[in-house]
């Protein structure tokens, strides 16, 4: 506290929120009226962009709802929005994003049932479809899409196919995954996807969105269980005068406008892609070189965020690790599997393969002041 | 759309989302790790510095809950949270904000029962007593201290000595009075305050903020109807580690932090208020000399926004006065009174005197270019 502040933020190798460029967040150097001509031309262009990024369009029958707060808000919402009061959820889980699926279902009273895979292993297809074999009474289908518990991909086309062809409402939380992922939402036949500003869009945080296949979304008029995140509610008052409900983020909505520009001038979600790719690639391959362990298999693995175990070594500790990595200028991000100590580094945000080479040095550098020689714990 | 962007933003004089100051916008040029120290720090030191704008410590049995969101968001937690399975909620309206926390209960399937006084008439201290006394099965009693809807300040004192006499619970939405509405928390008796950050603080728009008497908000462990909006969950939170259980508007804190600061070189409270009533005062002014009516008796006007009565001339149309004023770089907001035409006026935000003299010319001129003649109007 008593030390001078650096002269510039330390790159974010997180899950979000997310290092953004200076036009991201100089775009917020203005104060908009939530109710204003301007402002509504914003919201009304951000939510066709979102729809576009996604391959969509009004005409295709989509939607974009936005809905402010933590994209945890948007998780939600559609949780408790787009099954009827009767109705019943299919979790498909293999990590903390879908545990907390499970706990919105259980405070909001929606009946539900869970498949729960091992952290480390992708969701199975034909368990859904067993499932849903199982028991017609299952109304609707979520999965995550990327786990940012591990970084595990999990096959949301392969479980998409099988909730048609039960013609079933399919929900995929692609927080970690939308805007830098190539996926076709069509063959994946999704009705609900969330994700969040401060994501792979690389805005900043303060909303997230919600692309929504009309038919479904109309169906589910009378099915909110909550005022502020009520979607059918949020889409009709975007829709009839192009304003939120309740004060929007003007000031993150700004910014997420200019890093939507930012996204196509990078060559839209390909373009993204390959960049976050050549990070994780960096990143692995340096890792590996230093002696650490990936949590994953290499084939699950995305490019997203990665997990490394804790290095078997008595030197290290984690929190030192950390708050001296903290100290070199790089913050990285602590673990969240359950049943083995990790840490994680995210390859996302306005970061490049130089950023994640500095990382890797100053990791060097901390393992041979923590004493920890990984060259030797790999052999013990 | 094809016109040149102007140089300036627009002065706001809405209910906010607020001007807010060139220095609070520019302490959002940073990207801060949302579980990093620092940021850990800066919601610690919101939370302290909310408590003591209130008069308030955590020593004193307070505690200060930041929920991402709209204020809205806000006003969902507490009342969702603030009340167990089987309690009963009494709402004392006079305007939309009430009307909204009544939807909130339905939405809930929350017991309530409802006072509901004319627009333009204070909430009534007795009728609040005589309903605790005809119904001893209501837990909490919901107020709105200063009603946007009108400008009207409700008297939250009172009101707060009978909801204690009863030993029930009290809920005071300040959205838009605190910070420039002096009022001894203690003395009102308020278990649970809510308020925004784009409001009288003059911070950005992201999340609201609960002030929280400790004994009441340990009550609510169990009582939440949502995983995003429980109240005790956040505080818990925020308490064990310093963080927020999801990603918090890591920008609008940092803009936050900033408008503290700000307020207190303004000399606090007292000190925007002494602003924010010169602005009104000459608002109120010039509207009456250019012949404007006010929709509220003048000692039932707060400072903070004013409703005035369309003028009786077939040549006013609220879009074309609206856009007129837009256009010479004025925003002004619609009105929201159920039974009369208005259209209103804030006081509040980063503006001065100036800024509202600069206003009136403009309506002047608008008035004058609509061939509105208020004198013919007044003496018809």
């Amino acid at each position: 506290m008593s030390k001078l502040p650096s002269s510039k933020d330390k790159p974010l190798f997180t899950p979000g929120p997310l290092t953004t460029s200076q036009t991201v967040k100089l775009a917020m150097l203005r104060d908009l009226g939530s109710r204003d001509i301007e402002f509504i031309q914003i919201a009304r262009e951000i939510r066709n962009e979102l729809l576009s990024i996604a391959g969509l369009s009004q005409e295709q029958g989509f939607e974009c709802v936005l809905m402010q707060g933590a994209g945890t808000f948007g998780v939600e919402a559609v949780m408790s929005c787009a099954v009827p009061r009767d109705g019943k959820w299919l979790i498909v889980s293999n990590g903390a994003y879908g545990q907390r699926m499970k706990k919105i279902a259980e405070v909001h009273g929606v009946d539900y049932t869970i498949i729960e895979s091992p952290e480390d292993q992708p969701n199975s297809a034909e368990q859904v479809d067993q499932a849903l074999s199982d028991d017609p009474t299952i109304s609707a289908v979520a999965i995550v899409h990327c786990e940012t518990t591990t970084g595990i991909m999990n096959p949301i086309e392969a479980v998409g196919q099988i909730v048609r062809k039960h013609d079933k409402t399919y929900f995929v939380d692609s927080m970690s995954a939308f805007g830098a992922v190539p996926f076709d939402f069509e063959a994946c036949q999704i009705d609900f996807l969330v994700s969040s500003a401060n994501k792979c869009i690389e805005g900043v945080p303060g909303f997230s969105f919600c692309l929504a296949r009309r038919s479904r979304l109309e169906q589910t008029a009378t099915w909110s269980r909550t005022l502020s995140l009520d979607l059918y509610d949020q889409w009709q008052g975007l829709e009839k005068n192009g304003q939120f409900r309740y004060t929007p983020p003007t000031h993150a909505m700004l910014a997420f406008r200019q890093a939507i520009e930012e996204l196509k001038i990078e060559g839209g979600v390909a373009g993204r892609q390959k960049r976050y790719q050549a990070n994780c690639e960096t990143l692995l391959a340096g890792m590996r070189k230093l002696g650490f362990q990936e949590y994953l298999q290499p084939e699950l693995q995305g490019y997203i965020i990665s997990s490394f175990l804790y290095p078997e070594s008595d030197n290290f500790d984690f929190d030192l690790f950390y708050n001296k990595l903290n100290d070199k200028g790089f913050v990285i991000y602590p673990g969240k599997v359950s049943n083995a100590n990790c840490f994680r580094i995210g390859s996302v945000g306005r970061i490049n393969t130089a950023d994640v080479e500095a990382l890797l040095s100053a990791i060097e550098v901390v393992l041979r002041e923590m004493h920890v020689d990984l060259a030797m714990c790999n052999t013990a």
